[in-house]
C-alpha cells in the first residue's frame, strides 16, 4: 500500500512537471500577408527564428505558427482572425500587416484607406487583447530598396509607418519598427542604390538576408 | 377584494396585449451607405417607408432603424455590425451595399476585390443569421444613370450585383434587385438617356424619384 | 527605222502600264497597339488580310504594313506618327486604339481621360488628312468576353466607344465598330457566357476566329 | 542738303536702336499646368518675377508670358504645344510640369507612366531646341508638404524628379530643381510637420510663399 501510495505521489510529481512543461510552452503565431506565408518554408523568417531556439536550446519553451495568406490586407486579418489566431489560443501574435494595403492601391485600385486601416488594426489589437494575448505589431518593410525615398510608395509606406506606431502607443502594445530596420539597412549596405535584390528577391518578397533581418529584429523584441 | 381581483385581472390583460403588440413590433434595421445614411432624411427611402406604414396604419407593427455611413464598403458593414446592428437587437436586416466597393476603386484606388467581396458578404450574413434574424440583400444600384450601357461603372456594378445574387441564392436570404429595377425605370424613363438627374442629383446619390423606387422596392420584398 | 520605233512605242506602253500598276499599289498602314504588333505575325489580321487578297489575286494592287506597338495608348501613337505612319507615305491608314487608353485606368493608375482621349484623336486625324492620307478609325473590342454586360470594363469600353464613332462623324473618315461586331458576335457565340477563349486568349488579346472578326471587317469597310 | 542726309542718318539711328532695343527683349514662356496658370494672376509666380524686374528696372528687356492649363500633364504640354508656345516665338521656355503625372495616377487612374513621361519630355525638348529656344526644366515641387517623407507621393515625386535632372543632362537643358527647393525649405521651416499651409493653399497649389519661392529660384537660373 505504501508502495502504491508512493508511486503514485510520483506519478503526480511527473504529470506536475509535465503540466508545467506544457504551461511553460509559449504559443507564437505570427499573422499575416504572403511575406509571412513563405515565413514558415525553409529559408523563412518563422523557420530562421526556430532554427535560432534550437541552438539556444530553448525550442522547447515556444511554439512558433505561421498564419500568413497572400495578398492580406489588415481587414483580411480581421475577418480570419477567429478561425487562424484565436482558435489557436496562443500566447503571442506578431502582426506582419500593410504593405498590400498601399501596394494595391496602384496594382489593382483596391487598397486600404489609412483612416479604416486604423480602424481595422484597432478592432483587431482590442480583440486579441481580450483573450489575453500579448500582442506585437510591425511597420511594413518595403517596396523597393532604393535608399534616396525614390521607391513610388515611399511616402505612403511611411505614412502608414507612422500611423502603426501611433496605434502601438495607443494600445500599449510592443512595435516592432521593421521599416526602420530595413530603410536603416538600405542606407548602410546598398550602395549601388538597387531597387531589388539587397533584401528582397522583387523589391518586396525577402530574400535569405531579408528574413534574417526581419527574424532579428523579432527575436529582439520579443526577447527570444 | 373581488373587485381588486378583476382589477388585477384587468390589468394583466393590459399588460399582455401591451407585451403582444410589443412582441409584434418588428424592428427593421437598414443597414449601408450613404444612400441609406441620407434614407432617415425627411425625403430619403427610409422615411418614404415610415410614411406608407402609417397611411397604411401598420405603423405600429414596425420599427424602422438607419444604420448607414457614408463611404462604406461591406467590410465596414462588417466591422460595426456588432455596435450598430447587432446591439439593436434586429428582427430584419436589410443591406445595401456595393457602390463604393465598385467606385473606390477609381476615386481614390480603395475599392473591395470581388473576391473579398463575397467573402466579407457571406461573413456578415452568417453572423446575422446566426442571431435568427432575417437577411434581405440588394444589388447596387447605379452610378451613372445612362441606359446605353456606356456609363464607366456599368460592367462592375453588373459584375458585383452577379455575385450578389449568387452570395443571396447561396444563403437562403431574400434579394432585392434594385440595380434591375433601376436599369429597367432608365430604359422607360430616361429618354434622353441622361447621365444623371433620373433617379439621382449627382449619378449615385437618390433623389425624390430614386428614394421612392427604393422605398416600393424595398415595401414589396418585405411585404409591407 | 519604223520598227525601231513602233517598238519603241510599245516599250512606252509597257512602262506606262507599269507606272499605273505601280501607281495602283496603295499603302496601307495599320496603326495600334499590341493586338496589331501581333497583327502582322502569321496568324494575324494583317496577314489574314494579305492572305485573302492574294487568293483573291489583287495582292499587287495593295501594300500592307504593320505599325502597331504593346500597350500604346492614343497619346503614344501621336507620339510616334511622324515617324511610323507619316515617313511611310501611306495612302491609307487604319487606327485601331483605345483598349489601353481604359484598361491601364485599373491595371496601373495610367489610362487616358475621355476628354483628353478625343483631343488626341482629333489631333492624330487631322495630321494624317493634311497629308492627304484616307483615314479609318476602329472602336475598341473587348477587355473580357462575356455577353451579359458584366466585364469589368464594358461601360467604360461603351463610353470610349461612343467618343469614337463621334470622332468619326466630325472628322469625315469612317469608323470601323470593332466593338460592335465583338458584342454581336459574343450575344450569338458565347453561349457559356465564358471570359475568354471566343475571340481571345485572354480576355484581350485575338485568337484565331478573333484576327478573323477583325479582318473581315476592314476589308469589308476598306473594300478589299 | 547735308542737313537732311544728317537728320536721316540720325533717324536710322534711332531705328537701329529701337530695332536693338526690341531685338534685346527676350520673350520666356512659362509652360505648365494650374500652378504656372495661377502664376499669371496678381500673386502668381509670373507676377512676382515682373515685379521684380520693374523694380531692378529690367523689364523693358524681357516680355513674360504665361501658358499654364489646369491638370495638365507632360503629353498635354506636347500637343498644344505649337499652338500655345512655338506661334509666340519665344526666346526662352520654362517648363514646369509632372505633378499631375505623379497625382492623376491615384485620384483618377489617369497618370502617365515614366518611361512616357521621360519620352514625351524629350520629344518636348527636342521640338523647342529645333527652333533655337533656350529651355529650362523644373523638378515638381510638392504634394503634401510634411518633411519627414510621408506624403503619399514623394517616393513617386523623387522618382520622377530623378528623371527629369537625368533628362536635363541628356539634353543639355538647364534645371530648375524645384523639388529639393521645396523639400529644404519644408525642413527648415515647417517644424510642425504640417502637410499644407507653409508654401501651399491646399499641399499642392501655391500660397504667397511658394509663389516668391518659385520665383526666386527661376531667377536665379535665368540670370534675372
Amino acid at each position: 500500500m505504501k508502495k502504491i501510495l508512493t508511486q503514485f505521489a510520483l506519478l503526480l510529481v511527473v504529470i506536475a512537471s509535465m503540466s508545467m512543461t506544457l504551461r511553460k510552452k509559449q504559443r507564437i503565431v505570427f499573422f499575416g500577408d504572403s511575406i509571412t506565408q513563405a515565413g514558415v518554408s525553409p529559408a523563412g523568417y518563422i523557420s530562421l527564428i526556430q532554427k535560432s531556439l534550437t541552438e539556444k536550446k530553448t525550442a522547447d519553451n515556444y511554439e512558433l505558427v505561421g498564419a500568413g495568406i497572400g495578398g492580406n490586407k489588415v481587414y483580411d486579418l480581421y475577418l480570419r482572425m477567429e478561425d487562424d489566431v484565436l482558435a489557436k489560443k496562443p500566447d503571442v501574435v506578431v502582426v506582419y500587416v500593410g504593405i498590400n494595403d498601399v501596394w494595391h492601391k496602384s496594382s489593382s485600385g483596391t487598397g486600404t484607406d489609412l483612416d479604416k486601416f486604423e480602424k481595422f488594426y484597432n478592432a483587431l489589437i482590442k480583440k486579441l487583447q481580450a483573450q489575453n494575448i500579448k500582442v506585437y505589431i510591425c511597420t511594413p518593410s518595403v517596396i523597393g530598396e532604393m535608399n534616396d525615398f525614390s521607391n513610388p510608395q515611399d511616402g505612403d509606406l511611411n505614412q502608414y509607418s507612422k500611423t502603426i506606431r501611433k496605434i502601438a502607443g495607443n494600445n500599449g502594445v510592443q512595435l516592432i519598427d521593421l521599416r526602420k530596420a530595413f530603410v536603416d539597412y538600405e542606407v548602410k549596405n546598398n550602395t549601388n542604390n538597387e531597387a531589388k535584390g539587397i533584401l528582397t528577391t522583387d523589391r518586396v518578397h525577402l530574400n535569405e538576408k531579408g528574413n534574417q533581418l526581419v527574424a532579428d529584429e523579432m527575436m529582439k523584441a520579443l526577447g527570444l
